[in-house]
């Protein structure tokens, strides 16, 4: 089967599963709250549809590793919803943090229900995610329960460290390579590497394995943010939905504009100006190319890639389906064009 | 042994668990992160002392119920650890949430480091709570401890409940005393009936004792808020450190003002002018009084305290050092003035 058909079938079990279980929990008097929590996942009001959702693509990641050792990819469903609400509470919070007003196209919660109430939902939302991990009882032994919710929270702290990094380089005018990669270890690929490692935790696998999907998820997940950092440059504006060049727009610290201004004498004292015109924004996009830089990230991408790869191919030295798919779905990644 | 003695023997072993425990975690080079926990917790900057943390109370409870069990107190050391943290995590977020300066004197986390930074770092210490409610692990065997998590992140999301209803009556002109109860019985109660009946876990007591101290620590929280709507209108400035019937003045929706607008019509039209003088503030407060509410409030308030006392007869009928020291907590917290 190939990644298309295991997402098919998966993901609506994993839809299903996340909105029966944050529905399953009581809410008391407070049912604005439920309420809040299912707009954010988009299932209800404004625009809710599949489009004004995530892909839920790291559920299923933790989906497709159970099953490449052989067990049901559902024994892992209770920590891949965590992972997924999880993920949806940092993406509350994140909101909020970054003032940002839109997400997937409609009002982010705080805009919607104001801060002080979209503060409380994302914790009402990090409470549901430790509940479901600890849900997955009902398929592992106490032990791997006691494992999972343990490395779960380390990598919820991780996050926070990440995140704090990030809005920190708000403030800084210099922030350098190493700072940068720090960050999105902890904001990106540490959530990246914890559900990939599910797979092995939930069917009993050695630590040596263990490591070896974390660091799996690991590299994926920081080729995946890189990839962004390439598309929020280069990206075509049809295709992912945002101004050309809005990252030098923004004057975002990501990957390609931090190598820029290390390497690329003439990028910075453009990058010094408050406001950029088009034309300025389109010459700095050709001075990173000049300079080396996007051959540079796009190397560095297909190189996080390979070791995805690699890892892979040494966790499961004799492919099937499943692994299969994991291989599939990290070279789309890097290939993705929004 | 009073209440004195256990306090003056507990304390400092709380206090001790919890700086170790914060400190032991990873905080990568996200220094900032773990020193804005420190200042939260009033061990670091501006007046750290005694002064600038909370009295750990909750922390104390866990510890004399699981004493009053014949166990070792300390062995409900790491869950009472969790729900201090967890206690503070909401403070940090009440206060961004309420827009609060200051807390025991000094300025609150947002004020100092930021709202985007603050929120960020109670969602690190929520995850630290949560890896110390796994570290009882060291004392309780693993069923105990998947319970405990359990409970306590249904008691976390109990308490978002309250939150949400607490921020909902800012906007609302008619708050029922039905509702103001249920918002308490979240935002206060829980967590204290939570904190109560970790004794009867850790020491492996029937379902029966668990519920009775837990209903034990609900009746306690539901008194001490109402105690603290009591001193929040009749308290004596020079003690509680707030103006005169602060309560009134700021037009706080607390049980006797609710009571006040259900039962006294004098009371009303006073109530809906923006802003009172200190005359009418303390024609108002007569007025609660002349309409038996003070009366009324308190009788509840003692109702309650009652209530705690009777439960903790029924848990612990052969009274012993810990369960005696219980009782005093119990009636000093409805005596006490601030």
């Amino acid at each position: 089967m190939t990644l298309e058909n295991l997402q098919a079938l998966l993901t609506p079990q994993i839809e299903e599963a996340l909105k029966a279980f944050i529905d399953s929990m009581d809410y008391g008097s407070s049912s604005e709250l439920s309420e809040m929590l299912r707009y954010h996942m988009g299932w209800e009001s404004e625009n809710a549809s599949g489009a004004s959702r995530g892909k839920r693509l790291r559920p299923l990641i933790a989906l497709l590793t159970t099953g490449a050792f052989g067990e049901y990819p559902t024994k892992a469903l209770p920590a891949a919803v965590a992972v997924e609400l999880l993920h949806n509470f940092t993406l509350i919070h994140d909101d909020i943090e970054d003032q940002s007003p839109l997400r997937h196209g409609r009002p982010t919660l705080w805009q919607k229900y104001g801060t002080a109430q979209a503060i409380n939902a994302g914790d009402a939302l990090f409470s549901i995610a430790q509940l479901s991990m600890l849900d997955l009882a009902k398929t592992c032994n106490q032990y791997a329960v006691l494992d999972a919710s343990r490395n779960f929270n380390r990598m919820c702290l991780h996050l926070t460290q990440g995140q704090h990094l990030d809005i920190s380089f708000e403030n800084q005018t210099e922030v350098s390579v190493e700072a940068y990669k720090d960050m999105i270890a902890g904001k990106t690929a540490a959530l990246i590497a914890f559900t990939a490692s599910l797979g092995a935790l939930v069917s009993g696998q050695t630590e040596t394995e263990y490591q070896k999907l974390s660091e799996f998820g690991e590299f994926l997940g920081l080729a995946f943010q890189i990839q962004d950092d390439i598309l929020g440059i280069w990206g075509d504006p049809e295709v992912t939905g945002k101004s050309a060049a809005s990252d030098i727009l923004t004057h975002k610290k990501t990957l390609p504009n931090l190598f820029g201004l290390a390497q690329c004498p003439e990028f910075r004292p453009l990058w010094q100006k408050e406001a950029l015109t088009e034309d300025e924004v389109r010459l700095m996009a050709d001075l990173l190319e000049q300079c080396g830089v996007r051959n540079q990230v796009e190397a560095e991408a297909s190189e996080l890639t390979t070791q995805a790869f690699n890892m892979l191919a040494s966790v499961f030295p004799k492919p099937n389906d499943y692994s299969e798919a994991l291989y599939e779905m990290t070279g789309l990644l890097l290939n993705r064009k929004a």
